[in-house]
């Protein structure tokens, strides 16, 4: 181990390393990214926000040296002192696997562009945040194993869910959306487990399309364990994906937590069979106040395997899309590219007149940390100089504003009473 | 046959004859409307107007003295001069039927409401009125065999129709849907077709719970050939009926035209099985335009016999509701009862603010002849006393006018450029 340069050595060093070079970001900033995602448990506003503020590889010298905000610190703990960011990287590339981290091209940053909007939605005070297994935040980074990018199978991507006690008929419809869905140049996203999770992602594997299992644990781990073949296959051809590092254990509240990166990674959800008061329906709802349409498929009314794919139907206010087929999949998503340019949690009125290239550099601003028109022009697919033409007008309408670090989105009024800060 | 009196005999006495005596219509009225449902087949709008504004015993002397006007008399054709009406009464009398006419309390008046806010949208011009087999027109007269009544039946019913084609899948739920219906105390409505209809008219007998079967053939007659069984222990509780006399071959069309009468005779109409572009689809979206709610059962997507009822789901303007049971459809037609005081073919604006004794005294109100305080009562289920204090109101906000002969609604305003009659 002597022969590897320590953290705090590596941390230094990369305070003035460039940002990225070839679309990847330094080696200081993935080991930062590699030694946070150990450090803390993914879903915190609070950390994430100070990550975000601070920049990776501030964040870990604080955090090494004690110099973070307590509530920040308190989420580290003991593990401030431990570092095992070499040893996972090192684990990841043995199996096949990568750190995707957002200072990188490959990083899915339009999609998961709604976790940063909802998360800028959460309150200053940390005890007013969502728990951590409903929290809207983006993760600090992706582990990945697969051949596929990201940011690629993230564009065209459906999530497929449902319950893992599937009936057969489950499993026949799953199998078969995940197969079409697959030959339509989609890619079915699903959490690897079993039921219609496995089904979703063996149909797509049929169709020879890439498939990507967002999982709960590290991507080199195989949980349930039956899902050896079926992990390998996919990472053939599509992703695994995990915020947790190499090693971690498929504990249950990080189901909950890693079910957000499913919602968020694509555009739309399908629930194929959840009984009454499932987690498949806890995900459709989650999706849904992401701006993710959700599409639920029917069954036998005598099915208890059904009852919450019509409880969702039922609802009203979800505005679930009842679907019978790949077919009906892709007009719902499809539709959803063109319309839902905003996110539900911000209000439409000044959008409404810009263009569709404003629009896409207006998601492609961050919330908090200003970035430079070369990164948004990456993020919104356009050129640099289309940047550079509509910031100004972003900036008139008060979307957005220019900051030290570059250009973000324009905060939202504060509160008409005064926080009593200081 | 010369012992018995002849129809213009009848109809001249009848000028006389006293409306209706202890809530029945007098002879003359019935045998007048008997012999108009032989006479014209039903659903022409412009016919169905001629015999309202004359009142039938006038309108069959018209008809008969050949001083109808062109296109009513077009409508009758031969068959003014013929006339079997008592032989059609006493037939009807002979299978334990009878002729309920608008001038019996007995009346649906209020489910049928609907249809004759519906035809009052009609235009003047018969030219271009609906086609006979989509027209919204009211029926002259029902024919009605089995002790119950027609108008209590029809006030806590529900329609369940579907597939004659259908599923041991759509056979089952139906029959459960027919059950509980009935064990809740609610009418089931259907067409006595095989399929759906048998096996929901089936459910409900098992529940000994009356139940209606709205036929497209004279109520002595058994079609299908096969439901003799089934018709008998219908008539034995609840009601067989049908606009056409006894004797009245089921036609093509008449099916057609029959459906308007279970969608508006119901408070809602529950689709269970149905392929695409099916007549049950039909039966659905004209329910939806009388102002009825429409409910859909789902099934599995791999079944033909569920794709029109999908369809029906994913018709966003239709407002369809999934129910996968009879809790389901009592808590959507029960909130109708509440929330759907008005037919969507009127404006809303001033009936907003008026109570709920109010709203069921203007729905009691007719377009055309007016009526009596009492008749009002009876229809809306209230005291006099309440109708003769909200009719000021409602005159005062111009919804319903003083007639001749009674209270009427309000007629819509002319159009601003001239008929340019006479």
């Amino acid at each position: 181990m002597t022969a590897l340069p320590s953290l705090d050595e590596d941390m230094e060093q990369g305070l003035t390393e460039l940002t990225t070079v070839d679309g990847l970001a330094g080696p200081a900033v993935r080991r930062a990214r590699a030694w946070l995602s150990r450090a803390a448990e993914p879903g915190s506003v609070a950390f994430w926000r100070f990550v975000e503020d601070a920049g990776a590889v501030e964040a870990v010298r604080r955090l090494r040296s004690g110099r973070a905000p307590d509530d920040v610190r308190a989420l580290v703990g003991a593990r401030a002192g431990q570092d095992a960011s070499l040893e996972d990287l090192l684990r990841a590339e043995r199996c096949g696997a990568r750190l995707v981290v957002p200072e990188d091209d490959e990083w899915p940053a339009q999609p998961l562009h709604c976790l940063t909007l909802a998360t800028g939605e959460e309150p200053d005070d940390p005890r007013h945040h969502a728990p951590r297994t409903t929290a809207p935040v983006p993760p600090l980074a992706l582990w990945v194993r697969g051949p596929a990018r990201v940011d690629e199978l993230a564009d065209r991507s459906v999530a497929v869910v449902g319950a893992r006690a599937s009936t057969s008929y489950g499993e026949h419809v799953a199998g078969e959306l995940g197969h079409q869905l697959g030959e339509r140049g989609w890619t079915v996203v699903s959490g690897g487990a079993f039921g219609i999770d496995a089904a979703a992602h063996r149909g797509a594997l049929a169709a020879d399309a890439p498939t990507v299992a967002v999982l709960a644990c590290g991507v080199d781990r195989v949980y349930p364990a039956a899902h050896g073949a079926l992990f390998h296959r996919i990472a053939e051809s599509g992703l695994l994906v995990s915020e947790w590092p190499p090693g971690a254990a498929p504990h249950r509240h990080r189901f909950l937590v890693r079910n957000r990166l499913i919602a968020a990674l694509t555009r739309g959800t399908v629930v194929v069979e959840a009984a009454a008061r499932s987690g498949a329906q806890a995900t459709a709802r989650r999706a849904q106040k992401l701006g993710r349409q959700v599409m639920v498929v029917p069954g036998p009314v005598t099915s208890a395997m059904s009852v919450g794919c019509h409880e969702l139907l039922r609802d009203v206010e979800l505005g679930a899309v009842l679907v019978a087929d790949a077919r009906h999949v892709v007009e719902s998503v499809g539709r959803l590219g063109e319309d839902l340019a905003d996110p539900p949690e911000r209000p439409t009125g000044p959008r409404d007149g810009l263009s569709d290239v404003a629009v896409r550099v207006l998601d492609a601003c961050p919330v908090r940390s200003g970035v430079g028109p070369e990164r948004l022009a990456r993020v919104a697919g356009c050129d640099v100089l289309d940047v550079l033409r509509v910031l100004p007008v972003l900036e008139l309408a008060d979307l957005v504003e220019r900051t030290d670090g570059g250009w973000r989105l324009t905060p939202p009024p504060e509160p008409v009473a005064g926080a009593g800060r200081g």
